[in-house]
């Protein structure tokens, strides 16, 4: 499986009064990434909806590194680090995109719930999805944003 | 009957990198308002959809007069100024809840759906509920909201 | 000037409770839109400011056709339609990349302003990027947009 | 000193598909009841900009324990849990004001920095908001907020 990084380009109601990214937008930029890495997948978060699923986000976090500026475009690597019948870890790396420098990491933990808002083994549910999310285990995009601007596709 | 005008106190992630709130933010500042006189009301918008209505949103407007800062508190008079069986437009004043100076006026329009996504008439399928509004005609918080911060019972 | 139509997928952060993109995020749109199309005019955002102006948004208003759901893409052609040395309007459409269908019209109203928050007269004090402002008018994106997706570099 | 714990009627715009709270908002509540408990010590935030410091949010994490509906409100108790004189710590618990029942908890780390973007010592830059907060560690608003709904004062 080859995956392409996921881009965010700032937008100017994403900053706040010191002039940088508020750091709660992070938050939401990591759900971008985890849908866009589930979406190159195929399994998208609508067809996991549809298919009578849903991945709620247990608990997240993030480290905020260096401030990130209205019109630059953040490179988000993601990977799976840890993953169970039940459960799901994923880690993010956020890089401006032209010079590679690191603007935050980041951590969320997911569970895999039934459409009537019970715990379910994906495992058993979903073999399929499960498989494709093994596979992702410890082979993200991380290291493909880590990579030279000059080496990647851009968006 | 006897509304409160509705208080927001602006919060840091509102503001964007002017230093003052993102004009999107007002949109949102006219939905808790409205939502506030309707459960002022009786007919919250939890309990409109466990009825099985929804009052979308078919177009909405503000105009900018004054910026707002972070920790100024606005004011937020609300008007039904028009009512049909089918329709019903809202107008909003928001006003610096400190000095009554007047930050924005906005307007949004609105049918009654079923919880189906037909449109219905409310009139006809919640009486009550219309009623109540019919009451409102010309009857907001807004007069309220213009009076002088001390002639005000604060949030 | 060859100008390409601004493209927005929608995030899930970005529905609400009906399970769609909640009214505001569509202002938000819209400003991502224009923008990208300052950008892609070599006057960014960004640029202006540091050359001492802004832009702020005098007004704004959002009529919606039809909804949008997440993992839906956002084709959002803008238009400079009124110019003048102190003020600026731009009306937008945005369609559903897939289909082409309507889903929302708006309109912004802006005026000029120097670093220090007094307005300006744009047509003298940038006379560069006043003259390419006026070669936009009634020649943005918004037929591009229009064009059946086929036909339309994607994003 | 006598802290009232904050207080956040949750809104629509809120909400995402799942029609719960976003999970990226409690990252914003939990800004609005660190800036209140600053406010309510006598130091706002704006205060603390105009004599030149800036507090920001080195890392944040939250554990979601109960999905937050529309209408709900939470009651968020803070406590200052680490104090040194260039950093801080800061904990959260969010329940539902109805029913007292936790549905988050959360932790930011912050350092000071001067308007110029360096880090300083607080003790040594503003000793009495110093002081101030040194006398928070450990006595917080979060005591305030795990008592019954009907012991504590409404906002």
């Amino acid at each position: 499986m080859d995956f392409v990084p996921y881009r965010h380009k700032v937008q100017y109601y994403e900053t706040d009064g010191m002039r940088v990214v508020h750091h709660s937008n992070y938050i939401r930029f990591m759900e971008e990434a985890r849908c866009d890495l589930m979406e190159q997948m195929g399994y998208s978060y609508s067809r996991l909806e549809s298919m009578g699923f849903f991945i709620p986000v247990l608990s997240a976090s993030c480290d905020y590194k260096q401030m990130t500026r209205f019109g630059e475009t953040l490179v988000i690597g993601v990977e799976v680090t840890a993953l169970s019948p039940t459960r799901m870890t994923i880690q993010y790396e956020m890089r401006d995109d032209a010079t590679g420098s690191l603007r935050a990491t980041g951590e969320t933990h997911h569970c895999f719930l039934s459409s009537a808002g019970r715990p379910i083994s994906l495992k058993r549910e979903a073999p399929e999805a499960f498989e494709y999310l093994r596979l992702l285990l410890g082979a993200g995009t991380t290291e493909k944003a880590e990579a030279k601007p000059e080496d990647t596709a851009k968006a």
